[in-house]
């Protein structure tokens, strides 16, 4: 099994760092698109062999070296009682049930598809969670107007969901998962006292109970870092709004970096992404625990041989203070 | 005349603090929206007369301690031959005609605005204009993909609306405006290094080119505090982000600084209103230069009794250590 993930998260890593794309199974891709077209997103969501085969699609073509489970954070809404809608193009909204009665069992599919991976995997497979705080924005609206409204409702959506994830986790690294991933995507929305009222409690709790390398992401890391290290995770993702390496000043091993190259690069003609790749991966040379990535999520017009070109710069890296 | 708020920018004030609110003249006043039954968001820039009617509705109704031209971003834009459209309840959007030659005489109407408010006014009057890579967004629909594919083009934009806003800005200082404030408001889309590239040498530009106190709004202003202090302006305005204690470490007087309660603030409860602005007066108490305002703009649905009640706190608070 390719291990560079597993060991970057330790901050035990030689030589070149490894890579991964946040979406990298997505509408950027060629078979992706074609699965998309016979099948709705929930469809592919909630069919173990459709989503495994999602899941396998950048391994195979990209050869990043690790895969993540290609689901969504919402799914832990739906065994709240909720209906989450995927509209094309749009985001994704969420009609609640009178109750938020955690059903664990609505969520089979997910170990499922698992399950199926494992066997099929030459590299680590991610399992993922949205943070508390994001998904509640989901589910109430005009989730910044709540927190001076009502905040004591907020803090009893925020537990009943922090339990149901944690539940949900457990299901996910049951079935095998290496290691997770929890996005806060959100957590950008909150004032610092805001921040650390209603999401930093909720990602503590989880991260507490989590036995196996946690990555924490959450939009706005760059200005969080320092509150972001007090919660423990084994990593941290960084948005693309500073060098990581100076980022990487602030955050220290044993907690590992991963990011942060501006999505919007991808755009560049290729020489321009070669540069600043290169850029990224000297400005990070030598570092033990880096794990190249985006500082978001990949868009889905990116053309597939500039994500390829990105990749390959740095499967191909020789770190010279390292060999 | 009221000089809290020039004195606030010298670094110079005693006792309690000025107040102002970004988009003070707005849709959350019913005076305001009553004249916008009549005529459109375009007409009432236009017209002199009634650009200064809405510039005074804040000052009468609020009694806040510096007024800000009533106006758009937009319109230097309009003056290098682009068409400016504000749809209802949508965000502006802009026709360029085929060359960008700048008529300053286009902006008539501006001069004549403020030479109408001076005499009707015993607070500043806050001149303004917008970022030149904020404005160059709404000319560019998709401004970051067009950093990496045409970097050259977008630069020799930027050039020309620097010198259109540096010509739009001594219109304005000319006809009597007592400060500047600069919205780069779209800062928050580049990264660090594309801030240095595509943002900072224009706010230079323009920045030494003004002989009046100036204060620099940018989205991302937590993140970007150091860069922006380099950049010399009277007042660096804050967003919510960090509390505006915690900023004033690292911007020190000579350096004023204006903000930065959460505009969502205003939509809880008037003891809450009451509480966090209390907060946020005894935070800053005895600093001889901060500016009570909000982290961003107003927002259209808050009830104006809690603007007032926002407001009154700042004018009733007596700064014990001050006196």
């Amino acid at each position: 099994m390719n291990s560079l993930l597993l060991s970057a998260l330790k901050c035990k890593n030689h030589g070149r760092p490894p890579v991964w794309i946040m979406r990298q199974a997505g509408r950027y891709m060629p078979e992706y698109r074609k699965l998309r077209e016979k099948q709705s997103l929930w469809h592919l969501f909630h069919t173990p062999e459709l989503a495994a085969q999602v899941t396998l699609l950048p391994i195979d073509i990209l050869n990043v070296d690790a895969a993540i489970l290609f689901s969504d954070i919402l799914v832990v809404a739906e065994a709240l009682g909720g209906t989450v809608h995927f509209p094309e193009g749009k985001s994704p909204h969420i009609e609640m049930g009178p109750q938020f009665l955690f059903q664990p069992e609505v969520l089979h599919y997910v170990p499922e598809t698992i399950r199926l991976l494992k066997p099929q995997l030459k590299v680590p497979l991610i399992g993922f969670c949205g943070g508390p705080f994001t998904v509640a924005s989901y589910i109430l609206e005009e989730i910044k107007k709540s927190i001076y409204k009502d905040a004591q409702s907020l803090h009893e959506l925020l537990e009943k969901i922090t339990t149901a994830t944690i539940a949900y986790l457990h299901m996910q690294i049951e079935a095998g998962v290496d290691a997770i991933q929890i996005f806060d995507s959100w957590a950008n929305l909150l004032t610092h006292e805001e921040f650390h009222q209603f999401s930093y409690p909720y990602l503590k709790k989880i991260l507490a109970s989590l036995n196996i390398p946690t990555i924490l992401f959450c939009r706005g890391s760059c200005i969080l870092a320092e509150d972001l290290a007090t919660l423990n995770p084994t990593c941290i993702s960084f948005d693309s709004h500073k060098p990581l390496a100076h980022m990487r000043k602030t955050i220290q091993p044993p907690i590992a970096v991963q990011g942060n190259l501006d999505p919007y690069l991808l755009y560049a003609p290729k020489q321009v992404i070669i540069q600043k790749t290169q850029e990224l991966l000297r400005s990070m040379q030598s570092d033990p625990g880096f794990i190249v990535n985006l500082g978001h999520g990949i868009f889905p017009d990116i053309p597939v041989d500039h994500v390829k070109c990105f990749v390959d710069q740095v499967l191909e890296f020789s770190p010279s203070v390292c060999l």
